[in-house]
């Protein structure tokens, strides 16, 4: 610790990527709970269900059938929360009247997918060598490479030929490029805690015509340390301190560290940096994308080892925006978030909710601590794993 | 609508309250669901409970006794978040070095405090009438009172006689002023669905030496507002339109606007404004206290008989600053936020996870659907009340 008080004071700390701050209370771990609490999964599906709509062969929602795809398969989510096509909207002029202030819009449109990590329904990162997770971050990087900007300065490193053919196994990659859109949002929602409804591991993939909150906020203060630090980036300044301390480190390898921010918010929340300056996906070599699946592979089975359970979170990619300006692009440093609910056990999680819905983010237990414990249950996975 | 086609494409929406956007996407509403249920509460709660915390006359956790009330009750909370004596913790000087650029934290000092709504173990806001919700408010008012910067420019109408002494029944409130403290958050959280470990109607109130994130947020805006309309408050101007437009209204009386803000992220979130400026609780009249009674108590019934159930929410109060300069006092609109999770059932939640947290708030059902329902299920509780 930079100084051991802070292990037992409440305090506020910094988070220089968002410019806000959170609540750390660590002396706040020793209250009792007598809430809700999660019911945990039970790991018995079987490797194929016929009633999954994500499963090699079945129908989905809309009637299409799935492919018997043997690796990763990519399609249109039959419930886009934003679609390519739909009628215009016309802001009313900014003429000065309160509605004009108060009451604003703007139309997007954009394009939802949907990705299996796997044609096995029973499957989750945590029990996949990095060997197969290698052809999940390949078809994140093709998709990306589908979307760019013909203008964009990461064009000249998008050749999809830098990857396999079999990185996917969609036509709806090809027939992409109708509109060109700003920003894709890479995610996976893990367990039920999390709001998913189909335990077949997959993620999601939302690209859209505006660029949204989260990595606008991120962007602006990328590229205003950029510019106050005489261009060094604020990401590899940050992987070289924590790597350097050790005490926030979860698991380095070559390419990347992973550790506990300094100022994370959710109790086991891990951030993945790569060490060098990357912008995107297509910036990282085949060595670098391998260190990335080995990397994913460490963290999910460590999460799973703590609890001895199958571990909820939440985890998204940050990375340039597929068109923007030269300092937009040039500021991104692609990293990975993170944020598992999980507080105690199996069974109990954190509420983000009451104070930090309507004042502050709020932490009880310290992001040292918990990298503390991710760092002690490395190894094999707690259950058999199954492949 | 200001226009149609709102209902029916996706668009983002702009929250000047917080300089922020929200993404909508109401064809959504559609999607089936598999994922998790919430439990339903069953209302079958005894009106005294022993081995409770917060019932007349029981040990609390720490060893203390709570008194006989009769009302509501004030005590410091058993596991405060902030505390407030501490050790010290002094930030390493701005020397330049990356840990002082990127490791900042900052000490914060404070009091945590729990308020029942009443001695009866069995109720909610929602089974409670106007009239005992008025006490609540008070007490709300009282404790503000008793942490007032002596220099703020509301220190004047801050006379606790304005009071009833009936108002709390707590020592704790009168040895304050230890410490100035900058800000005063009172929320609940309601149902274990919001991280509520207790059904014994309650809320907390943190009191902090840091102005938090949000009201921070929402503060500088305000303020901007301000500044560019010449003087005019936005809560004020916002009022005015949504109650002449009234598609977003959910309920009002002569003093407040209750309604599905235009920038609402929760399906059924509702913001509660007065009509005219009021910086806090402190400026507002024994009539406007009634009417602010009465307000929450539509609101609560409201939400109960939506779907039947005891509806689950965060709710908190934003107002001026304890200590501030007096831009960010006068600036100040007193309004509440109801941050409710459910969406389509007692059980369906919406979950803002994967998308929501990387990328940005969504909603399915828009804020004019949402306060067409609410306007639509007044009227008496859909159960018996308990009392
Ligand atoms: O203090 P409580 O009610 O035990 O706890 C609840 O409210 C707090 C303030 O919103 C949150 O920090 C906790 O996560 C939540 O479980
Ligand atoms: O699209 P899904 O997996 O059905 O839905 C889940 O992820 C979405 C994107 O994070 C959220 O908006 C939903 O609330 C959540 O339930």
């Amino acid at each position: 610790m930079p100084d051991a008080v802070l292990d037992d004071i409440s305090h506020r700390r910094f988070n220089p990527l968002r410019g806000s701050w959170v609540l750390v209370s660590p002396h706040r771990t020793k209250r009792p709970w007598q809430g809700q609490k999660e019911e945990p999964s039970k790991n018995v599906l079987p490797a194929y269900d016929e009633k999954c709509y994500l499963c090699p062969g079945n129908k989905r929602a809309q009637g299409d059938a799935n492919p018997d795809y043997d690796r990763t398969f990519v399609f249109v989510n039959d419930y886009s929360a934003v679609r390519e096509q739909q009628a215009d909207y016309e802001p009313p002029e900014q003429n000065g009247t309160l509605a004009s202030r108060l009451l604003r819009a703007e139309s997007t449109t954009g394009k939802c997918y949907v990705i299996t990590f796997s044609p096995k329904h029973n499957l989750t990162l945590a029990d996949m060598p990095a060997s197969d997770i290698l052809p999940v971050i390949e078809t994140w990087t093709k998709l990306y490479t589908t979307h760019i900007d013909p203008h964009s300065p990461l064009v000249h490193v998008c050749k999809p030929t830098h990857l396999p053919p079999s990185a996917h196994q969609n036509g709806d990659l090809v027939d992409h490029a109708q509109q060109q859109y700003r920003y894709m949002q890479i995610f996976e929602n893990k367990g039920s805690a999390m709001g998913c409804s189909n335990p077949h591991p997959h993620g999601q993939i939302w690209t859209t015509t505006s660029l949204p909150e989260e990595p606008e906020i991120e962007l602006r203060h990328l590229s205003q340390y950029r510019r106050e630090q005489g261009g060094a980036h604020m990401l590899e300044d940050y992987a070289k301190l924590e790597s350097d301390k050790g005490e926030r480190t979860v698991y380095e390898n070559d390419s990347f560290w992973a550790g506990c921010p300094w100022w994370g918010t959710w109790p086991f929340e891990i951030m993945v940096v790569p060490r060098a300056h990357k912008r995107a996906l297509v910036d990282l070599s085949r060595k670098e994308r391998e260190d990335l699946a080995e990397m994913i592979a460490e963290i999910t089975r460590r999460y799973d080892n703590l609890f001895e359970t199958s571990f909820p979170y939440s985890m998204g990619i940050h990375q340039a925006p597929l068109s923007g300006t030269d300092d937009e692009i040039e500021s991104s440093h692609l990293h990975l978030h993170f944020y598992p609910p999980l507080l105690r056990s199996a069974t109990v999680r954190k509420f983000l909710v009451g104070y930090e819905m309507m004042a502050e983010p709020q932490r009880d237990i310290t992001p040292e601590q918990a990298a503390k414990r991710l760092r002690a249950c490395g190894g094999p996975l707690y259950r058999k794993k199954l492949s």
